[in-house]
């Protein structure tokens, strides 16, 4: 029966994988690594090095795919529905990875950034797919340090605060309101800088981009003086690299509530 | 000057170990060992394993001590400043063990369940005697497999579903409700398996305990049907083991609000 792992691979430090992930791309026939175009190249050549870093020799193949565009344009209520479509068009091109570039008793394996629990479609994906039954397989996950982990380790702070909840969420819902019942909030998938809306509130921001990569920038301090500053660093790093990936944590005092 | 690892260790597989947390670990002189008592000398040994496994020679000493009891004796009400009392009977410790422990130009580590981001106090604890200004020491953070990446790993779902938000809080936060403005939350140190009170909603649990070590137990399903079934395996093992360590994710039918 054909295997699949999908593996976590971490937030770009590739010394965070974990001994387990390691040992998963070095039992891997075949590595799919699925592009979202050509400003997310820099990503693809980031996951070949890891695996030219790990896996001695070349018992491995890398099969290329094209993501299908995700159709961003639409307004808040349309977004599901794309997602949805979108999620099929993934499931139609994974299926057929899985069936035409996998032998009946190969391994095959999915590289997500971060931890394939948050944000991340592959196993929604696969889920879809097996349940189609036109390619039998089966996959196990392999958790991995997220981008969250990652940011609050790089400022030396903790997620929640003592016996108090975190949430994590995306700029999209941040836009619509301060979250309910919570005072630290993380916030993924923001392109909006959506912080900028609470930057007359008593919150602290701990920011950071790229983190773990070379490239990392981070960030931090009062909102109202930080939101300025994180603005300009996101600004220009997006100017020189093309695309940006940045993850937020936002800390408010509760009195504020 | 004094510098110290705060690793995150992962939630009980030596295999989720990150080669960052490695490396940490063989750049240590002396390691921090703080035990609960008795009942969890099991996560003990299981660190000291760890040690053994990824430390060549006995480059390293280790420095047992003992945990200030915590008041959890006291009502809800009571909470915050009982952790406030034991955090600084804590920070007494920490800064007694680096003063006196620890070289002026010595690497001391302290090794985290999990993430040391997720309710844990090591970091808040640094920063306590960091602050008091009395022993002078640096000191970094290396992100871990949480507890709450691994299980959802092993059930092999995500965190969140799409486009929307994940809360994480404590079993003492959802006796109070099901937390406003999410369907999908994650709930730490519930000992008193609070999933009960929901038990007649339209709800999926995804639970486990001693995620990632050969005591690893598994249970999902709607909650009707589940609960029971969790409540009689965690009261087995619980009684085998004389101690649990469990987690899990609630995940609630949007319709239910």
């Amino acid at each position: 029966m054909r295997k699949i792992h999908v593996i976590g691979i971490g937030a770009g430090d590739p010394e965070q994988l974990t001994l387990q992930a390691v040992r998963a791309l070095r039992s891997t026939d075949v590595f799919f690594l699925l592009d979202k175009g050509e400003v997310k190249s820099d990503l693809t050549r980031l996951r070949k090095d890891m695996l030219d870093a790990h896996i001695p020799g070349d018992s491995y193949r890398v099969v290329e795919a094209r993501d299908p565009e995700r159709d961003r344009g639409a307004g808040g209520a349309a977004y599901s529905p794309a997602v949805g479509d979108w999620r099929s068009a993934r499931a139609d091109i994974y299926e057929r990875l899985i069936a035409q570039e996998l032998g009946e008793d190969d391994t095959g394996a999915f590289l997500v950034w971060g931890d394939p629990a948050l944000y991340d479609s592959t196993l929604g994906i696969l889920e879809e797919v097996q349940g189609r039954g036109r390619v039998a397989f089966t996959y196990h996950v392999i958790p991995g340090i997220s981008s969250v982990s990652a940011l609050v380790a790089r400022h030396r702070t903790g997620l929640n605060r003592v016996a108090r909840p975190v949430q994590i969420t995306t700029g999209r819902r941040l836009a619509e309101g301060f979250p309910e019942g919570v005072d630290d909030v993380v916030v993924m998938l923001d392109a909006h800088q959506t912080f900028r809306q609470y930057a007359d509130h008593d919150i602290d921001i701990y920011w950071g981009a790229y983190i773990g990569t070379p490239d990392e920038i981070l960030a931090s301090g009062p909102i109202a003086e930080a939101a300025p500053r994180i603005e300009r660093l996101r600004a220009e790093a997006r100017e020189r690299k093309g695309w940006i990936m940045d993850t937020y944590l936002l800390r408010r005092n509760p009195g504020e509530r």
